[in-house]
């Protein structure tokens, strides 16, 4: 018979069922025993004789069987299937499992991350944690669709690269054959070459960065969101794009996943029509005016400015989320554009939402000449970056700018979930690859260091 | 004024517009002259004086002018925009480009693919070459959605691993931090764990191939579109959902991109209802029977083979695909499932089509003693798979298959290019990271290897 999944038995009362799952629970009462049977669209109850009661945890079942409304005084309204039960009839095992090593099921499962992460393949069996990445599915797909509507071609674009992408933090040296390359720290000089060729580009691009401390919101490989846009008429244009495509990723996410954001005790950020711009040396001068702490001479906001930001922002605006602007020429990367009013300035923006980084972005340099002069400043040789990056400037390229979304960190934030690590089916840090590193890796001698790789410059 | 598509100038006729492109070609007769601009929707001609006549090639322009009717003797059939033009009144320079090293817009470009490769920025520019990566958005876009539209779901897993994925070939290994880590050759064992969490899975991802040899079909860094299926009822629902997959890619492509199809001088491939399926045992007998090539001894089917049986499918079946199915199990990845009615097949198939592999998969071994055995009968330790891996098999794993098809293959298998790196926007391999690499390469020591990692094992 065909297997029919739980969610589909509500329509079948009366009619005899073949059902395929995991035994989520197991209740026995002599010969008669109840069984939750859990497949991708939620519980069913079956109940039977001992061919059900000497089921196991996580036994993988097929069960055949009749549909039968349930006494109203068995209805478990926490089910969507609470109002019938299967009627065994065979039962048939697919395949065993171990006993568990905790409690899988229950709602606020009681384990650590780093249990959770040595236990990943079952501790995402959980429901809570396996909700997450239904909703970053869905992140993802509003994501995509919102800019194919607007004319965005889809971008696919290697990691392997010969160079330090951008500067920025730490790369992972690849042993290319007999040479040396690197783990792209972002797509980024290759979604900006792609605006002379597609204009609008996106990419849902995996990115590295060596970074060697342990923080709740890095990882070492992360996916990341990216847009760039040829042709802006002005910069502000990429403040519009990237603040729709946050509205539009909430509206999907709240529109589908209302009882994951439930499940989570969360509500989908407060926006106002237009989320509010302010330019980092305002926002500083702001804080001073709010809290007292003079952090006017800074060159970047710390965390408790933005959440003090975005406190403003809520009582001022209505709004979760904020731009700021502006950051210093001398803190962001070498390609970010100089506000022609104030080169000390740069076109580009965060945008801050509940207090932290939610999009990092900005104009580009488009000047040939320039971009040449500004990578020699950096003390880096242009030839390192000529092809594809500086080809595409010297034959013509126009206005241009984009910004990025950490795909693990939008979901995190999203959930107002504790550590991104939870926002990761697989996370990857200095202490683990699926296994600690402490002690299961192989430690090696490093690959010869390469001294032109530049550091501690920010996107 | 808002910059108007040069495709929408058609609707505008006798109305003021601005347009924003590149300078594809100039004429210029004395005061007059003629400019063709190139934008994401296609070409205009502008018409305008001197200030029109010393544009260059590949110049980013705004101009601003009035939209006119050609006179009927001046329609140009080519262009969709050839029956307008553009009366420019001002012309801006928003960026210049140096002079071309070779004529970019001619539609049967005539340079070489190395010379196209060390000009990718620019070779990218010509509408033909550009237009390979429209149809690959549009296989991407119509993959994800018909299985959205199954119930599956996508996700994202890494591609830095602790050791060999699954043997097969050759690996990149990276410096992590202080320990040994590899590049993934497939999501494969990730994607299998994640049918025990969502049944139904799919990813696009990024996979890497250290294969020291240079061949037209072979990438170091491709993007997989890979796919996995818990609850299988046989594994002949995997050939199915395959089979279907490849027709929904055929039928978008076709309905979008007929004038791209048209353009490489193409048609989609013949299929049929279902599309035929034979052993490869059988496969061989055939080819013997119809060629007198005696192949009845080998382990798998070379090219000529793979053509053959393409001819014998289109004559018998009118279709220019048919699945090999029952490869040797001393030929595939050790988690191929063994047919139970002879061990030494696979329920394993690949798709041939127009004389060439499009799609490779099979069932899986589902039981965890098995699976162990298995990985020790390679001579590996099973402990170097258990997290994840081997995880998700001990507590209850469905029975399960999947399957991957080659991004850049497909691409290159419907436009029938003659090379594979065609299909890449910036082909990695042996040679080449962009720029030559025994020409611009750091050469360095290779990084201790690491003995355990196998080789010569087919997924």
């Amino acid at each position: 018979m065909t297997r029919i999944l739980n969610s589909e038995c509500i329509a079948l009362v009366g009619k005899k069922v073949t059902i395929k799952g995991w035994v989520n629970s197991v209740r026995s009462y002599g010969k008669l025993a109840f069984a939750d049977i859990r497949d991708r669209s939620g519980l069913i109850q079956v109940v039977g004789g001992l061919d059900v009661g000497s089921l196991k945890n996580e036994f993988v079942v097929e069960i055949t069987g009749t549909v039968r409304d349930r006494s109203e005084k068995y209805f478990n309204e926490k089910l969507v299937t609470g109002k019938i039960e299967i009627e065994a009839e065979t039962v048939a095992v697919l395949a065993k499992s171990a006993e568990l090593p905790f409690d899988l099921h229950h709602p606020e499962i009681n384990i650590s991350l780093p249990v959770a992460l040595d236990n990943r393949a079952l501790s995402l069996r959980n429901k809570k944690i396996q909700d997450v990445f239904k909703i970053q599915a869905t992140i993802v797909q509003a994501f995509r669709e919102y800019l194919n509507s607007l004319g965005f071609t889809e971008i696919f674009i290697p990691t392997i690269v010969a160079g330090s992408t951008e500067g920025g933090s730490e790369v992972f040296p690849v042993q290319y054959f007999d040479y040396q390359a690197y783990l792209a720290q972002s797509p980024q000089l290759y979604k900006q070459v792609l605006t002379s060729i597609f204009e609008r580009v996106f990419t849902v691009a995996h990115a590295y960065r060596a970074e060697p401390s342990v923080t709740t919101r890095h990882l070492t490989e992360y996916v990341g969101l990216d847009v760039e846009m040829g042709f802006i008429e002005n910069w502000l244009d990429l403040i519009k794009t990237a603040d729709d495509v946050v509205k539009v990723i909430f509206k999907a996410v709240s529109q589908k996943h209302q009882d994951i954001l439930d499940e989570y005790g969360v509500t989908i950020p407060k926006t106002a029509k237009n989320t509010p711009v302010i330019k980092l040396k305002d926002a500083l001068e702001l804080i001073y005016k709010r809290t007292g702490r003079d952090v006017r001479n800074e060159l970047d906001m710390d965390p408790e400015g933005e959440r003090e930001i975005c406190r403003w922002s809520l009582e001022e605006y209505g709004s979760d989320l904020v731009f700021i602007t502006h950051f210093y020429t001398k803190k962001r990367a070498w390609y970010s554009y100089a506000d022609p009013q104030n080169p000390d300035e740069t076109l580009t923006m965060d945008l801050i939402g509940c207090g932290v980084e939610w999009i990092s972005g900005g104009q580009r340099i488009n000047d040939y000449q320039q971009l040449q002069e500004k990578i020699i400043s950096r003390g880096q040789d242009p030839k390192d970056f000529e092809l594809p990056y500086g080809q595409a400037f010297k034959y013509g390229m126009p206005p241009e700018g984009g910004f990025c979304i950490g795909l693990e960190r939008i979901t995190q934030n999203i959930l107002n979930l504790e550590n991104v690590r939870q926002a990761s089916l697989f996370p990857r840090d200095m202490e683990r690859i699926d296994n600690r590193l402490a002690i299961f890796g192989k430690k090696i001698a490093k690959i010869k260091s390469d001294a032109s790789v530049p550091k501690n410059t920010k996107k």
